[in-house]
């Protein structure tokens, strides 16, 4: 084992001992590496493609097929299982005590197009191999418990956003990528857009809610790192950016006469990579999509349009990235003889952090399996950015083989995700025993 | 009028005025702006678009019409019409000695999509305007002369490559921006493709080929300048530029950790403008069309593929040109952890220069006009260039306001179409008399 963990939180981890003794204990009862494996290559068979990955957008016939194994496993494991009107699978172990706040944990099974088999899945499986090991173990917990399977996660994190109730009723009206409106499609699965207010959870219902899910880097992969913990989600903000020069004949207009918005794109695309490239920290930002308009090679490019996403833990920090390009653009523009607009996309996500007792829960948990552990900030985005702001929310990274995400080529090791499920069922006890400290 | 003409040139336009003896004369005969500026009205009718230009793509109504007023023009100046296998519009004169090679002269009256009212269009009515002032002046010349309207001149040179036996059977087989094929295309103006060999004209059948243009750039508008003397038409070389690197999630791959494409790309973009702007010399070098895969603005960007155009007079400097684009792509390569490959595409042409006795006829007849002028290439190509390999052969380029080219917004004032047609009949003349010295 490595040992990564900082004093402070190192500090918070031995205070969980003095919680523990409140805890139930599993005592030597594992994860099954081999029952997750299993279950993995059996849901990856519902809307298996021939490049070896997923098509299990939500809202389609391989989605709901996926989602009727996970309501049989949760049933399995002797969950009461409900899809709510978000469409939502909750599944529910009651606990010992009525009045205490829901333990929450989950994530997602639907998969962009050409997804791979563990994006979302892992913690699914993650969630209900936990309440297998409390099965095991004899244990019922003072907390009611519930496994969740959020609805259309990579089609804008729906279920969790019913769940806090933020689904507007022009995100209803938006059309999903399976073809459907998203009203229709959570009514599709088993949920119903016209009472979608009844599936939302009030700040107090959770006592906390942690997410399993794979990294999507390569960090822990290329570090021999066991588990991710995730102090926070970034946040994130797209502009389509234009650039608007002069289209004129490529063969006529000398090079020192041209206003050639191609030329003013290139300098702007260095201009984003230098700005989050030079400055410390982890924020990213990438221009992913271009389009120069006439669009011929033998015209000048008098128009281009391309993206800008900027992403970090700290809004200040996002700000201050953008301050620079925006900046550099200025003096581009004046340069090329150009114009350059910035036109901020309306899906932008706040960074969410997690809370820091959960983090030392986790790290907590990690270190009580003899697991190697490294605080790190989610660069994506996941269910549980929307679950922060109603409740103490913490998310376990397992490694992704080479940090390869969206794609078929996704892979995480069996004894991983069994590393994942015993860190979150750990956690899930500690909080039980009262470890968050506001009980 | 300003003096520009070097020396050496004006030595030429000196030993004109020993041929000028030989030629018939124009006197005070002048080409009449008004009639021309009429034509040109009356011509944008054909094919005419809400947007004030013309949508007159070759082979469709639009064209035919546009070409039956011409040949109306031309039956109206007396000249005998026919059209010839490739398509070609031919209007002749006789002259007086039947032995005599024939002196050609004209352009194209097809455009691209959205086009403009002047491109190809005043070279056809300048070449008209002359007949009309030989007409006017009661000249009978030498020489026989030709009035040309190629074919498809913006879907690739297709009627002087039919005149100089060019056209190859895959050529014909091609799909044209009409939606026919290049042979049914040519059928249907009134040609036989499958006679296309007679089309043909063999060296010395011509003793001379010169077409009026407009610049399509802005140096004789911003100069002042009233007549451009063409030196030759750039040769064109293309190729795709692919550039790989590795799609990757935009939010969870650390900056320092990408194979960005599109970061390549700019590079590249960057290095193509320095290496045609820095060197010195009149070659251009332009990325005008280019596409991100897979193309979202949270997907790193793992393969861009985009054009690269470079054109020059001289070949050796296009080689020149690209091997500094190679050399950089190289660098750019092993610095972004990128491979750029890049594949010629098979639209090349070649340099073609003008024959330097008929730009000395030109730079006199405009000397004898009182007219400035200064040398320059021709940036685009144009039919000329195929007839240069057959005959003697001179450009003449009126100017272009702010060198607005291939749309609406062209803009060539009756005045200096006036000008054009004023010098190409005094060349055509002095060609007549035997200015080029090799009667």
């Amino acid at each position: 084992m490595k040992n990564l963990v900082p004093p402070l939180t190192l500090a918070s981890a031995f205070a969980l001992v003095a919680f523990s003794a409140l805890a139930n204990d599993l005592g030597d009862v594992r994860a099954s590496a081999e029952r997750m494996e299993a279950r993995i290559v059996a849901l990856s068979e519902f809307g298996s493609n021939s490049d070896g990955g997923v098509d299990r957008v939500a809202y389609t016939d391989a989605d709901i097929a996926g989602r009727a194994y996970i309501v049989s496993l949760m049933e399995g494991a002797g969950l009461e299982v409900r899809i709510d009107a978000g469409g939502n699978i909750i599944g529910r172990r009651a606990g010992s005590d009525p009045a205490l706040p829901i333990i929450m944990f989950g994530s997602h099974t639907d998969s962009v197009p050409g997804g791979g088999n563990y994006d979302g899945d892992v913690g699914v499986l993650s969630s209900i191999e936990a309440v297998e090991l409390f099965n095991e173990a004899g244990i019922t917990t003072r907390h009611t418990l519930e496994v969740i399977d959020f609805s259309n996660e990579e089609g804008g994190l729906v279920g969790s956003m019913a769940l806090t109730g933020k689904i507007r009723p022009e995100t209803l009206a938006v059309t999903s990528q399976s073809g459907l409106t998203i009203a229709d499609g959570i009514d599709r699965i088993g949920g119903d857009h016209s009472r979608i207010a009844e599936a939302v959870y009030a700040p107090g219902d959770l006592a906390a809610f942690i997410e399993v899910h794979i990294e999507q880097g390569a960090i822990l992969d290329e570090e021999g790192v066991n588990i991710g913990v995730v102090t926070g989600i970034v946040g994130i903000r797209w502009w389509d950016v234009t650039i608007t020069g002069f289209a004129n004949h490529a063969g006529t207009t000398p090079m020192n006469r041209r206003r050639d918005a191609m030329v003013a794109a290139a300098k702007l695309t260095l201009a984003i990579n230098h700005a989050a490239l030079d400055t410390p920290g982890r924020q990213v930002a990438t221009v992913g999509r271009i389009r120069a308009e006439p669009g011929a090679p033998n015209v000048i490019p008098g128009r281009v349009v391309m993206s800008l996403e900027i992403r970090d833990l700290d809004l200040a920090k996002m700000d201050t990235i953008f301050a620079m390009v925006e900046a550099a653009a200025e003096a581009i523009a004046t340069e090329t003889g150009t114009t350059i607009q910035f036109n901020p996309i309306d899906t932008d996500s706040v960074p969410e952090l997690t809370d820091a007792r959960v983090q030392a829960v986790i790290a907590g948990a990690a270190a009580e399996l003899g697991l190697s552990y490294k605080l790190m900030p989610s660069g994506a985005g996941h269910d549980a950015q929307d679950i922060a702001t109603i409740a103490p929310t913490g998310m376990i990274f397992v490694p992704s083989k080479g940090g390869v995400s969206h794609s078929p080529k996704e892979f995480t090791a069996p004894r991983d995700m069994a590393n994942g499920a015993d860190v979150l069922a750990r956690a899930i006890l500690a909080i039980d025993g009262g470890a968050l400290g506001d009980e």
